[in-house]
Formats: structure tokens, C-alpha cells, sequence
């Protein structure tokens, strides 16, 4: 089996449990929920956590319920996401808060994360709940983060790595943390999965980044939209580092200022692309696959060891 | 010593363990943070697991870390709660995000609560989790039923009760369940702790919305606001009921219709007033302080016992 195959095999009983999870919640919270699940994804979360779980010789279906208490977490911080952002649409549906007042997007998301926690109570292990608590704060601080530096030309690469950790990476991270503790795997286990789904994360958001800038034939999503939205990825760090004094200034003023129009957009994105900024951006990503990859070495063999390396290869040569 | 030379004396050591708990926070968080804590407070939730916690033989230090956990979890429900009502206030102060923007407060609301539960894992207890965790999903419960309520004339006193055990009492049943599983209570122990609490939480809302109607000469802060706000409350449940049949449905209909002016509410806020349904209604309060007090009755006879007595009792009087 393929992993394309073995995730496609996996969405059903994720969904079934999923299902069972939003069942849980204050019946006002549920539309809300399910407005969420009802917009796709590929459960890439649940996924890591069977995934990292089985590598270690768990069997158990509880496993599901694990995983899906980051998916439910996930959910969560898209919500109070697109409020933040004012987003009109999320994988391309409408946005929940365009459905359902705000008020009750913003309690909905706030109970899906203390459910999410609440579900990991249940197994009853505190490396579990402090692993999910954990990682709350680090994908809000990420978040943080990247609003605080939205539109500064100034920001280093390190402060981008920093930033995608926690809104993106630290998430992936903890789905494979959990899977591994929970099949009673040793330290080095645990540490294994978790840098694998850590440096997955990191690569995950770098071709994000690179996806951005490729023209809309290719990836069914309008370009650009993180240079409009004033965010800082490496293809745009690479670009300006490529420009020249003058025209330099020029377009960090306009960017620093929220004044980039869809033309100019369109511009640096075709000039990225030209430059092979976005392919330069998959190299890096390529790099953490590799770290990834490393990490899984001392874990017993078999096939979920073969699945989680054939993800990471599969990740960095994804088109949308 | 007395109740309230209790909790002034518990305020400095409550506020020095805030103060670290926020010096844990990621730097973009605290400022948000300390932006509530500064606004003021009785911090009658760490108060109440201290009391539980000693009530039952604990001495511990770690009580106060513990108490704090709530603190900052109701911290993080304001946060949100005033951006939901779009609040210029908050206990006189400007609201967090009139200072700070919206996308900041959410998230930092996020990672509060985040927080909160992170600090309770740290006591390696599933008991304190589950129970905090539980927590945050009644309080949004109870936020979310409060808000499909409004201006809904046809909610029972059932509704309400369900309403206000969600979105105020479940917290302060939790401050006081967790200082009694942490000191190591029986079962019966815990339950006792619980019951005060819940019903301690009752009361106090309903003296709340009893003095939402009182003149402000008394309480200090503009009377009617419920009314205003759409919410239903006892002393307005009695009101109604007293109306006759057109003007009643004169006055629902504009309640309904979210059209009280500033001059009904203060003519329908001196009737209550007037009809003694704020004195009705701080008497139900006495019905649920009664079952506190009673709960109380198995616990170890000590300071602590008799200070929790005093505080329900305290509870019923309060003119602000």
C-alpha cells in the first residue's frame, strides 16, 4: 500500500469518529463544528497520530479518538482564525463566522478546544494533556507572532522559522507525539516521532509558501495572496534579497505599507517563480524532509516506518 | 478573623502567583494579561480553592498555583466575552480591545486558557484536568444558551437557572472542587466542595442580576443594563409576570424587539424596585446559599469551615 492509499483508506473511520466527537458538543456548538469537518481537509493530523501510534506496535482503535482531538483542536484555532483574519472563505466554503454570528464562532472555537483537551484527559496520562495544552499555546503564540511581524521587511529568516514552528509545525509535532506515548513507546520513540512531525511541519508550511507564488493554473488558488496580506515567507525574502538598492526600497516601502496592488502582486509572484525562489523554497523544505526522514531511523521496522518516510517525500512534491 | 479580613489578606500572595503565572506567557500575551488582572478583582475563585483546600487539612504552597489556573482561565473568558458583547468597559476600565487589537485579545485569550490547563497537567492529577477542562466547555456552554436567549420572553426560570450554573456557578464549583481533590478529600469531601461551590455560584449571579436593577446611588454602576442588553433575569421574569395582559405584551414586544429605551428600562428597573422583585429575588439567592451552607456539613470542623459559612452568607448582602 501507498500512502496516498493509506490515507485515502483512513478518512472513513476518521470521519466516523470525528462524527462521534461533534455529537459530544453543546448542541449550539455543533452546526458550528460541523460546518468546519463539512469543508474537507485530508486529516493529516489524525492520520499522524494512527501513523506514529502503529509504528510502535499499537493496534488499539482508541487511537482515533486520540488523533481527533487534534483535529477537533485544529478546527478550533481556524475558527478564531478567520474571524482574526476576516476571512470570507476557508477551503473555499464560506467562513463559519459568515454563517453563524461571531459571538458564536468565537464560544464554538473555545469549546472545541477545551473538548479537544477534555478528550485527552480521558486516557488519563499527563504527558498526553500537557503535550495538548502545550501545543495550544505554541500554535497561538506563532500566530502571535506572525501578526506582530506582519509587513516587516526586517524579519530574518530565523524569526520566519520561529514563527511557522509554532503556527504550523508544533501541531503535526503533537499529533505524532501523542500517537507514540500512547503505544507506550520508550523516550527515544517519543522524541523520534516528535521531531519527525515537527520537521514534516516545518517542510509542510515551506511548500505552502512556495504554493503561494505558483501561478493559479497550477495550484486552483489565486497567487500572491500572502504578499497582499503582508506576510513575510521565504520566496518574498529571497526576492527582496534579489533586488537591486533603489528598487529595493521601493518595493519593501510599498510592502511595509500595506500598499502592494493584485498587479504588483502578480509581478513578484511571476518574478519568484522566474528567479526559482518558489523551487529554492522547496529545496529548504526538502532539507527538514530529510531530518524527518533521519528521525525515523531507530524505529522498529515495519510498515508505517515505510508510510511516515513515503509522507515526508510526498509533502515536498505536492502541487496544491 | 472574619471573611472579608480573609480574602484581603489572601491578596497580595493570589497576586504575586498571577504575576509569575504571567511572566509564563508568551511576551505578546502578557500585556493583554496584565491588562485584566490590573483591572481589578476580589479574585474569589483562587480564594475559594484555598479555603476548600485548607478546609481539608492542605497547606500546601502549590494551592495557590492551582487556584490561579481558574483565575486565568476566567481571565481568558472575559477576554472573549467582552470582544463578543463588543464591551467599551470592564469593571470601569477600558476593555482589552479597545487597547490592543481584536486578533491579539482572541489569541491571547486562546492561550490563557491554554494555560490554565497546562498549570493543572503540571499537578499529574486526571482528576484536576478532566475537571478544568469540563470547565471551559460548560462556561461556553452557558455563554452560548445565554446568547440564544436573548430578548426571548418565552424562557422559563428553568432556562435561566441552566444558563447561569453554565456561564458563572460550573467555574466557582471548580475552584472549589480542585482545592479538594488536591488536599486529597474523599469523594463525599470533594462532592461537598463542589456543591458550595455550584450553589455559592448561583447566588451570586442572582444577587448580580438583582443589583443590575438597583439604583446606581447604591451599586455605583448604571441600573438596567441587563434590560437594556436583552438578557433575562429574575427580577424581569417577575416583572412581566405582574403586567397586565396588553401591557404585557406592549412590553414584550418591544423587549423582543431589542427596542427599550434608556427611559423604560429605568421606569421597568424602579418598578421591580418598587414591587420588591429584587428583594424576591436575593431571597432565592438565600435559597441557594442555604443549600451551600448545607453542603458544608461534613466537612472538618475548622477555620476554614466557618470562614466558607460566613462567605455564603457575605454573598447575599453584597450591595456592590
Amino acid at each position: 500500500m501507498n500512502i496516498k492509499d493509506y490515507v485515502q483508506q483512513e478518512q472513513a473511520p476518521i470521519n466516523a469518529a470525528m462524527s462521534a466527537l461533534v455529537e459530544e458538543l453543546p448542541p449550539l456548538a455543533r452546526p458550528v463544528a460541523r460546518h468546519v469537518f463539512e469543508a474537507g481537509g485530508k486529516r493529516l493530523r489524525p492520520v499522524l497520530t494512527l501513523m506514529c501510534g502503529r509504528a510502535l506496535g499499537c493496534e488499539k482503535e482508541a487511537l482515533y479518538r486520540l488523533g481527533c482531538s487534534i483535529e477537533i483542536l485544529h478546527a478550533a484555532t481556524l475558527l478564531h482564525d478567520d474571524i482574526m483574519d476576516n476571512a470570507l472563505l476557508r477551503r473555499g466554503k464560506p467562513a463559519a463566522h459568515t454563517c453563524f454570528d461571531q459571538t458564536r464562532v468565537i464560544l464554538s472555537g473555545d469549546l472545541m478546544l477545551a473538548k479537544a483537551l477534555s478528550v485527552v484527559a480521558e486516557f488519563d496520562d499527563v504527558r498526553l494533556t500537557a503535550s495538548l495544552s502545550g501545543a495550544v499555546m505554541k500554535t497561538a503564540e506563532g500566530q502571535m507572532e506572525e501578526m506582530a511581524s506582519l509587513r516587516d521587511t526586517s524579519l530574518p529568516y530565523e524569526g520566519y522559522l520561529s514563527t511557522i514552528t509554532g503556527k504550523t509545525a508544533w501541531l503535526l509535532r503533537t499529533s505524532c507525539a501523542l500517537g507514540a506515548i500512547y503505544a507506550g513507546g520508550s523516550e527515544a520513540d517519543i522524541a523520534a516521532c516528535a521531531t519527525f512531525g515537527l520537521e514534516l511541519g516545518i517542510a509542510f508550511q515551506l511548500v505552502d509558501d512556495a504554493l503561494d507564488v505558483a501561478p493559479a493554473q497550477v495550484t486552483g488558488k489565486p497567487s500572491g495572496g500572502d504578499i497582499l496580506e503582508g506576510k513575510i515567507t521565504p520566496p518574498l525574502l529571497l526576492y527582496m534579497d534579489s533586488l537591486a538598492g533603489e528598487e529595493r526600497e521601493r518595493f519593501q516601502a510599498a510592502f511595509a505599507a500595506g500598499a502592494v496592488s493584485r498587479d504588483l502582486a502578480d509581478a513578484v509572484c511571476a518574478a519568484i517563480m522566474e528567479r526559482g525562489f518558489a523551487d529554492q523554497t522547496r529545496a529548504m523544505a526538502r532539507e527538514h524532509t530529510a531530518k524527518a526522514a533521519k528521525a525515523l531511523a531507530g524505529l522498529p521496522e515495519g510498515r508505517e516506518k515505510t508510510l511516515l518516510a513515503e509522507m515526508a517525500a510526498y509533502i515536498v512534491t505536492r502541487e496544491k
